[in-house]
């Protein structure tokens, strides 16, 4: 016999998943781990415990909903914004801590797309634990739709800048940059930093132009959703010597110099120290390399309307000869920023699966 | 002792001007003559003739709005949207036709800031009619800003038209530039032509790509404006023949081939010819020419979300070799055309001057 639910318990089910969906999203991001909310409520619809995913290497979000309810879990209800894990990584499966909590229902919205992780609604199944999955799932796929991604492609998202004039100079003849675009395109591209986790520059850019690839930000700029607690990582490519005294080794942040021109090697070091969102700065060979790899996720252009008629591109030779080739893009965005235009774009083979 | 004035006529005086300025709004641009309209009303207020310019070559509006009104004119108000020239030119000066028709009271909105035609105020002050200068004298200069721009420079108004794709190339390392942009870009480009005289491009570009350089617009497209009625003077500049078979010798509008590099030589000419508001298209090298001797108002970018990474960019050598040289413009306005971005902008020394 099936158990009678009270009258409006699909009301009660959508508003508390409303509520785990909510607390997901305090989970940072970028982060290896999705980003999942947890609420247990006991048999009477009270609600007896919330938590969510602080980031990799802390409790999941199931684990922190139990530790506040404790025995109060008994016969309750877990509604979660992700399927339950069923995987032992730095902390045990949380299938697993659910039906030893003695709780009976377990609501979750999206299915783990995570191939070593997923299996938990089979766990759950398996120890007598009535499943609802699906509840609210798109809400709950669009906080994670970079995880996703990630997940998916198997390695860290990349977003590649540039400043350029509207006649494609990305620095003048003699090499001088600084400043193409205003101080607002400029405090809006460490605005946008601040929600990667790694910074990636060139060898020739770093020894050019010296810069810092640290994260400014003025203390009264709004924030951009969760950002990540820590500075992103810093990361130098190319074969070349970086001198010690190259302002890239001040500032706050973690710095890595990868002796390599490959950036798919590049992506697979920074995925197993955990990276997953990156922002590429320059130079030219760096981002050819990158969109010849086909490594770019997203183009943010700065343009500033101004004319140098000669200097270097943006990007280097993509080994283009005709239009046959044209690498088509496809506008996301444009906005003023100052006096300047950002554009941002995802290349028109990636526009359509998102 | 003044006349007394009937009550509301301040009212009725803005009332008439609205209209001389609406009919002067059916004037043709480009023009070397300015946009005018003229409203005659007797001495108990009913319109008894209205007429605007319709061109250099034809009447001018007084001399409309006269012929119309014929001797109820006699004793009446002429309301007209720009000061009544005292010049003869191809045709005789409207102050004196005003005088002659024996109107007693002239109401003008913009005084005339052609050196040449100017001073019809005096004219009627002289023989006994009644002027009152400056009634929606800034509605009037709005719809004359452009005419009166190329009457302050002597010289045509230039907007210099490019297509380049975000890093900056107009074509592919092979020189094939078709298509960067997209139908509705390109559309978009013929909607401006057809408000240009003079459609401008250098023996390069024309030996090149081959263009037409016509306006083709289909029917249900809407009008800009008042719109030439006359298709636009091709003008092919540079050293080099154009061979008999090239397209730009084919469609509509006539063809002049200016055998110079000199960009103020090309606008003299066409000054003479009449031709006050060119549409500059390509090549680099004709670009570079014009911006170097600031000859360019106004910049139209077309561009494409692609990446070429080699290619000739849209303006060649400004020698500009540093930063401190950049050439600063100043966005007005930016659009999506379809998948495109267009990007207006005028020169930073221009900008603040409108």
């Amino acid at each position: 016999m099936v158990a009678r639910q009270p009258e409006g318990s699909a009301g009660a089910d959508a508003a508390f998943m409303q509520r785990a969906i909510a607390l997901a999203e305090r989970s940072p991001w970028p982060d290896p781990n999705p980003r999942v909310g947890c609420v247990i409520v006991d048999a009477a619809g009270t609600v007896v415990g919330e938590g969510w995913h602080e980031g990799a290497g802390t409790p999941h979000a199931e684990a922190a909903a139990l530790a506040l309810a404790g025995n109060l879990a008994r016969g309750g209800t877990a509604y979660v914004s992700l399927e339950p894990c069923a995987h032992t990584g730095r902390t045990g499966p949380c299938a697993d801590a659910l039906v030893a909590a003695g709780v009976s229902r377990v609501v979750f919205a999206q299915t783990d797309p995570n191939g070593v992780a997923a299996g938990g609604a089979d766990v759950l199944r398996a120890s007598g634990v009535e499943v609802e999955a699906g509840l609210l799932a798109g809400e709950a796929a669009a906080i994670n739709a970079r995880w996703a991604r990630t997940v998916a492609l198997g390695r860290p998202l990349v977003t590649w800048k540039f400043a350029a004039t509207l006649d494609g100079r990305s620095a003048a003849a003699d090499g001088s940059s600084q400043w193409i675009t205003g101080e607002e395109a400029r405090r809006d591209v460490h605005d946008l930093r601040a929600t990667r986790d790694a910074i990636v520059a060139g060898t020739g850019t770093v020894l050019t132009d010296d810069p810092r690839l640290t994260v400014r930000r003025e203390p009264d700029r709004m924030p951009l959703g969760r950002l990540p607690e820590t500075a992103p990582l810093r990361v130098v490519v190319g074969l070349r010597d970086v001198p010690a005294t190259a302002r890239v080794h001040t500032g706050p942040g973690g710095v890595v110099h990868l002796r390599t021109r490959d950036p798919q090697v590049v992506l697979d070091t920074l995925w197993e120290r955990g990276v997953r969102d990156v922002w590429l700065e320059g130079g030219p060979t760096l981002a050819a390399a990158f969109l010849s790899a086909g490594l770019v996720d997203e183009v943010v252009a700065y343009l500033a309307p101004a004319l140098l008629g000669a200097g270097p591109a943006a990007v280097g030779d993509l080994g283009i000869t005709s239009m046959d080739a044209i690498r088509r893009l496809e506008v996301t965005d444009v906005t003023r920023v100052g006096g300047d235009i950002r554009v941002q774009a995802v290349p028109a083979s990636v526009a359509g699966k998102e």
